[in-house]
């Protein structure tokens, strides 16, 4: 069933107003009619809805059912990232979305080799949180993962005093920095975790995090590259948060 | 420092042989000199070694110290997969072999889009098993992932058998499919999961896994892509088979 994101004031009572892009979509290119059903997201709930009217500028829906089962992590997670290639940037958006995360923010760092060009900055934004919201479609979540500006690393710093736990992957951790043992503390509700970029994270910088209180976690005893870290913290969060807790 | 693959039987006391292909690349394509180092692995170990002799046809190492530390997971674990388009295969391939795979098999399954052409096939096979020799290469592995040839659904269900752990991902398992349930019993040495193609797995050939043994499970409560879901499984593998046992 087609799915729409909406914002929650466009919900009035047991009516939805479906307006712009996605009423155009309804009408135009899916050419639906009264009574068929959609899926609509409020960033919380998926409603099934029935269309009761069609009007030139939108297009009125009866929620039917409220689908309240949750898709989305327990905790928010952002993906901090020095800034990496638009190839690599688009597939880890791609796949930290179906994920979970809730957003993905680019750092500029000392050794990227790529960086975000001021003119064309608009519409690599716009490009990114479109493959956010087609992720999100495709995996059945009801929040929209945003991609933020991109932060230069001092800021990424100040940041980081709103997260109650910030986490950073460097290969060269000792076995002191469990990963394990910092995620099996469920009592979380902010999780911040940075990915350097392809070129690594400098020695100066990793001072600077351990100041931030950054806690310094490996990813197994293999190295990653940049692009397929993100999925393996991704993958160990929803692993240990999610699904049969009661199992463990 | 330069890292070469080699057989066991290129070993001889505290001498190695380094033949063909690479007694080329490091003779004309690095032209190092008597003395310069390299790493060798034998599938096993990674040994340190010295350059003794340059001869026409190969180079004579001796070994320094040997690196015995594992990188190579404690269970070997093959992901079948679906036979999916070839961009799609090369990128999961690439991933799991990071993720410490040791085998990836393609399955011919009833909604497989894609095919392996019986001329194209030995060309697809050497050129997928490059990949994982660079993916391993570049993580710093001891081992190499292997690329079998493709069988069918009926060859992967007898094949089964030879698996101590055989898993199934599939987005309608029931909570009393837990991943964490069956990967926390940590007594496996070998392990076989199945990710269906791009169109799923077919409602009979879940039946035959059934029959086969196969466990069911859930990767978390969104709908996973085929080539999100093994880095999925590998990671959360990684994550409660290495690194830390202790701190669980």
């Amino acid at each position: 069933m087609q799915r729409y994101f909406i914002h929650q004031n466009q919900i009035e009572s047991d009516l939805i107003h479906i307006t712009e892009g996605d009423s155009h979509h309804i009408q135009k290119v899916m050419r639906m009619q009264i009574k068929d059903q959609i899926l609509v997201c409020d960033q919380k709930n998926t409603y099934r809805c029935e269309i009761v009217a069609m009007l030139p500028e939108e297009v009125l829906v009866k929620i039917v059912d409220i689908d309240s089962t949750s898709k989305e992590l327990p905790v928010e997670v952002t993906i901090a990232q020095g800034i990496v290639m638009r190839e690599k940037m688009e597939t880890v958006i791609d796949n930290v979305t179906e994920l979970g995360a809730s957003y993905y923010l680019p750092v500029e760092m000392e050794y990227c080799t790529a960086r975000f060009s001021q003119e064309k900055k608009d519409q690599k934004m716009i490009r990114m949180n479109k493959i956010a919201k087609e992720a999100s479609e495709q995996c059945h979540r009801t929040h929209l993962l945003s991609v933020l500006e991109p932060v230069s690393f001092s800021s990424l710093l100040s940041m980081s005093k709103n997260y109650d736990l910030c986490l950073v992957a460097y290969e060269r951790s000792t076995k002191d920095d469990s990963i394990k043992k910092l995620l099996e503390k469920k009592n979380y509700s902010k999780v911040l975790v940075l990915i350097g970029p392809e070129g690594g994270i400098s020695e100066k910088e990793m001072m600077l995090l351990d100041s931030a209180n950054f806690h310094r976690v490996t990813l197994g005893p293999r190295i990653l590259r940049t692009q397929v870290a993100p999925v393996y913290v991704m993958s160990a969060i929803s692993y240990v948060w999610e699904e049969n807790d009661d199992n463990i």
